[in-house]
């Protein structure tokens, strides 16, 4: 390992094709042409109706740092053979481009332009890697976040998952993905700070056993700190934990703030309903009841189903690694590139997968709010020429299947880009982290309940305009011509 | 986001509640006894036959490094409400215990210590998150990647994943561990840089779009690049992707060495079968075919059964994130503390689920290896005292069906920890990343088949000492004793 390097850069992080392509485009002398990329993913994870964005601030500090270091140059010189020409020129690239890009916490569907890259050719290349990084992992952790916070719904939800988390960046920045997506707290200190999110956590069970017995750890527990939660099952929940919770809450009275007890494995569902009645008898009733134990939307579902006393959800594992869908697929995808002639023209990647051919042209997402009742009637995107916002009347029509279709009337068109970089330079300021997870919940207020349900929710319409359709199917009609005439 | 501290430190890396128990140990006098924490798993992931261990050397550099940073402890006061006298205290911690691990790239089975702790009380209790976090990761991947490996056999495998992998860190220290388990390279370079890892890559499918066609793109990339390898499938793959890159190869002649396609979409079997024919027509029969798309170990078999023609395996999203299991349930317990009296004493945990009562006690693991055939015929734990090499027959029985067992004679008894860290100090050299992947490589020649192949393996024993299951059974009764008593 040499991983010391005092000014190890991002730069690299990149896969090796990036900058093999920077390299021909800059001999080819096409690399400051202005190009335009989008990231979008294709289909929502875990089966559900929407998305949560979480990664802009990370993606900002990002771009705002990007360079290579003197370490970065020498290691491709001498280890990957570059030559000294392309390196000087290499040496010296910084990220000048615009990006606009939806806010932390927005609603996001398929096939929807979350971020938008107009750059000069090799400096949009160069960072789509990191970017698809950040926002893949980001997004994903968000969303699954929102998802299982829909099922808690107004008990508290704590992210407890570093342990098990995808190394220290996922353990960090999923934390903070989940607080955007409604969970209250983390328990990971370093998070904390970092990122000004409440920290929560009590004692494991590591401590009952130093003691040996649950009386003199709880007692020992409680010396030094006023508010007290105790874990009780680390020898017997209902026969030691909870009893002897009760017995040290009672002798020590005033002298703390007994929050409640921590159940981590066994029954959850009777272990939960015999301590509520144990602590309820005891005179706590106030008493919190916290339970953790591989915990995901289905078994919290289940547990409420079964009428669970639990006030505190402990969430680790099949959050922080998104375990019943680990990956979520965005691309990053050039749909215009400036041509010899200094104009923008469309590219288009061609696929058998019908899904997977890309829409062509510099675009805009609007979401489409019916001013009557307040929700969101689909989103909609269009070409850079087109503002919805002035029209009376749009045609709202499904992306594949074109006969669905509906007109809409008295709506706001609300652009979900924002200019966050303007010639390189960041011109948005990041909102706190607690007022992101507050617009990603107002945001959701904004979806019918349809669209929100955890199990086959309805589809939510992504919409392109007539022009938009139309420009993308002349696009793949003229690539289709291209190859057949090879 | 108030991230950017100069002095941003890995000991807040840790959950709260260590904290928390770390000040209740020193307030109540027992922060320094000694304690031994053993992390091991419970289960092998991905249904595979054993698992392979990564981690070390992350491991070695946080605890060499472990201490609390000014701001660290500015946050602890200012943030959290920690008094100066316990921050007094903390900010003057160091690891200053002992370590016994196993070497990176050991065959590591469930249930066996990887990695042994022996410190004070307080010191271990503050590592456990992060060792946990770095286990757990690293050691899913390398077992990952071992089990690809073994489908891929001789041909090579590249990882390609950053793009998906749960943040940075999980990119590079994944890859790192990838290539433990026997991959050939990745595409990320700055992990070529940090581990140096060897680096591939050619180009992508935006190259292509940015010259419209293929013709011009491989020409353009061909201008810089010597060693040639070009992305196919950007429009058609067999009507111009594949034709185009021979036809470039061909005008290029002995200007650049064409070592192949890549395919990244599509049915691979059938183009890659197309492919080959189409190369080999074409007197290019050394040209390699290149594959990626989502691949996994299965998809991989399958593609070996429909005979289709590859050479070389990118592997991405799979891997990286160890889709179809992303978490490996690495634990940390205690099994032994020293008492008033100075003397290490027994610690247990137990649970309504069998398979998670701890076994206690300061525990080595031997590899037992027949000298005849030189195969592993199982893994045998002994408390301290205890040394298989110096007894002539051993009696290895099945932890859970105590019945199964085998006396085993003419035997090497190979104990699978190092000394790693004495007082604090490191006193292990890491080898090199290839020497892992070797070491690795080699030790899968002691397994027989059955334990190795993908589907339904043959359960690897890893049995108790006869002393080491009297003890545990001695400390589960003394439990349950003492809860039948309050």
């Amino acid at each position: 390992m040499r991983s010391n390097y005092a000014d190890d850069s991002l730069a690299l992080h990149t896969d090796l094709y990036q900058i093999n392509m920077a390299e021909s485009y800059w001999a080819d002398g096409v690399h400051n042409r202005k190009a335009v990329f989008e990231i979008y993913f294709r289909k929502l994870p875990f089966g559900n109706g929407y998305a949560i964005f979480a990664g802009l601030e990370r993606i900002l500090a990002y771009l705002h740092d990007f360079h290579f270091s003197d370490s970065d140059i020498a290691y491709l010189r001498e280890e990957l053979g570059y030559q000294d020409d392309f390196l000087a020129y290499l040496k010296d690239i910084r990220f000048t481009g615009d990006v606009y890009s939806m806010v932390e916490g927005e609603l996001v569907f398929a096939n929807e332009p979350i971020i938008r890259i107009e750059a000069p050719l090799v400096e949009a290349q160069l960072i789509e890697t990191a970017l698809l990084n950040i926002v893949n992992y980001q997004t994903l952790i968000a969303t699954k976040a929102s998802r299982i916070k829909q099922i808690i719904k107004n008990e508290a939800a704590m992210e407890f998952g570093t342990r098990r988390a995808h190394e220290m960046d996922a353990a960090i920045w999923g934390t903070r993905a989940a607080f955007i997506g409604g969970f209250a707290s983390t328990s990971n200190v370093r998070a904390g700070k970092l990122f000004n999110i409440p920290v929560s956590g009590t004692h494991a069970h590591a401590l009952v056993q130093a003691y040996k017995n649950d009386y003199d750890a709880f007692h020992a527990y409680a010396k030094r700190h006023r508010d007290c939660v105790f874990l009780v099952d680390t020898y017997n929940t209902l026969k030691s934990g909870v009893p002897t919770a009760i017995k040290v809450a009672k002798e020590l009275g005033d002298k703390i703030n007994f929050v409640g007890i921590r159940l981590d494995s066994g029954d959850i569902a009777f272990l939960s309903k015999e301590a509520r009645r144990m602590l309820d008898e005891a005179g706590f009733p106030n008493a919190k009841i916290i339970v953790s134990n591989d915990l995901d939307e289905y078994t919290i579902l289940n547990l409420k189903a079964q009428d669970a006393k639990v006030d505190v959800w402990g969430i680790g594992t099949k959050l922080i690694t998104a375990y019943d869908q680990p990956a979520l697929g965005a691309v990053y995808k050039m749909v215009a590139i400036e041509n010899k002639e200094g104009l923008l023209a469309d590219t288009i990647k061609i696929s058998a997968n019908a899904e997977k051919v890309t829409t062509p042209g510099l675009k805009h997402v609007y979401r489409i709010i019916d001013k009557e009742n307040g929700k969101a009637e689909g989103d909609y995107i269009t070409l850079q020429d087109e503002n919805p916002a002035t029209e009376e009347r749009i045609k709202m029509f499904h992306p594949v299947h074109t006969f669905v279709s509906k007109f809409v009337t008295n709506f706001e068109a609300k652009n979900l880009h924002q200019h966050v970089i303007q010639k390189g330079e960041i011109i948005y300021d990041n909102p706190t982290l607690e007022e992101m997870r507050n617009y990603a919940a107002e945001n959701l207020n904004l979806l019918w309940d349809e669209y929100k349900r955890a199990m086959n929710p309805e589809e939510y319409p992504v919409d392109l305009s007539q022009k938009c359709w139309d420009n993308k199917m002349r696009n793949i009609q003229e690539a289709s011509e291209m190859v057949s005439h090879l």
